[in-house]
């Protein structure tokens, strides 16, 4: 029998300031907590409706599994439409990167990203492109927002993600970088080599000036000019999708 | 001095059955509202704050500009953060498409599209690389929703949206149908002629089995396999960057 402070404990990690208390945050759905437990990250409790306990069986021999009714599941669940698996899974401890870490791959850089959909949408690209790493500015959406986790659809499992300054990184590494902006070299005319950082900016405002001058190479994408701007997980996608084609060539 | 009955009236277009009963929508920011006043849309009504009105100077010889408090204004808003200048469109007469319209150009066909931001930075996407037109499903989520509307970030004034059956139209048309699925032909080594039209199915089901031998040709974007997919405006996004650049060739 599942306690009320259990189902009060999962929605306080709804907020922000409680995942960063407790170091903990929420996953919904078979498929990505499925992932979860596959991966690094440690799980802490699972929790699922009695329909869908015998799908559960295999990963029951990894973490707990505790059966709750649809209505505690509704209570905990931070989605419109809750799924019937939940799970409460630990922040890993972040690791700090040097300089090394940039070499032989590509690294996404985001500078002041605020949408969560947009972030889980670039994490679930980037994982499909097979970059493994992104950067984000400090002061970006958390990476552990319900919305986030939810639309990167499990691929935030398999992706490292750093908080720090960009500016001061930029200054350190020494792979080229590339920025997304509207006056740049056309992708379909770039040559993108083994190893480099891609900047976007914010969905508003762009690329902070102070990130300019630590850029090497400014890419645009091209088009018809009707729209003024892309959707920045769309820019993403098509400066990933250049990249690889660029390097399996 | 705007009257309550004013306010009450916006508020009723927050909800689709209302926009279909008035045949009108709301549409929202300087930039968008902009863009709908110089579009082939009618606008009947646009609302905005002191402190915006001068920047509406050429923009008041065109169509009525109503002056507004902000408490007003963020009572009729949908957004969250409201913005400061909100316009009254009237939802046009929908036309009936003949399988002329589909010579020449491509299209993309969505079938069961359900999120209101997908849809919208599709129609935001396809306007940057120059596609006009957008068929949607029956079921696909409703054009004028305002999630649909502010994702679009005006690129909805210059697209031709139109709503039917999807199978009855693709048994019609006679330019080559495209689909993205997972198990296609690689988009990299498809070449892509000047005319087609592109089908994207539902996020969660993809398109739907009995479209699927309407389909002449399934294409698929390269990947390195560890998610599982794309995001629907992502597959939109990698496809219309595919056409657009086998077109400029």
């Amino acid at each position: 029998m599942l306690s009320k402070s259990q189902v009060s404990f999962v929605r306080l990690l709804h907020h922000k300031k409680n995942r960063k208390e407790h170091q903990l945050f929420i996953v919904e759905g078979i498929k990505s907590v499925s992932e979860f437990i596959n991966s690094g990250y440690l799980v802490n409790n699972v929790y699922a409706t009695g329909n869908v306990m015998p799908k559960l069986v295999n990963l029951s021999q990894k973490v707990k599994v505790t059966e709750i009714t649809p209505t505690d599941i509704n209570k905990m669940s931070t989605l419109a439409t809750p799924q019937q698996v939940l799970a409460v899974v630990q922040i890993p401890v972040s690791k700090t990167i040097s300089s090394g870490d940039f070499k032989g791959s590509y690294t996404l850089a985001l500078d002041g990203l605020q949408d969560p959909g947009n972030l889980g949408t670039i994490l679930r690209t980037a994982d499909w492109f097979g970059i493994k790493q992104i950067i984000c500015s400090e002061d970006c959406v958390e990476v552990y927002n319900p919305k986030v986790v939810q639309a990167s659809m499990g691929s935030l499992s398999r992706m490292n993600v750093h908080y720090c300054s960009l500016s001061a990184l930029l200054q350190k590494i020494r792979v080229p970088v590339y920025a997304a902006t509207l006056n740049g070299k056309l992708i379909t005319e770039t040559v993108f080599g083994n190893e480099g950082v891609i900047v976007f900016g914010n969905e508003g405002n762009g690329i902070r000036p102070e990130l300019i001058n630590l850029i090497s190479n400014r890419v645009t994408i091209p088009g018809s000019g009707r729209a003024e701007s892309l959707n920045v997980a769309v820019s993403v996608a098509l400066l990933c999708y250049e990249v690889h084609r660029n390097i399996l060539k």
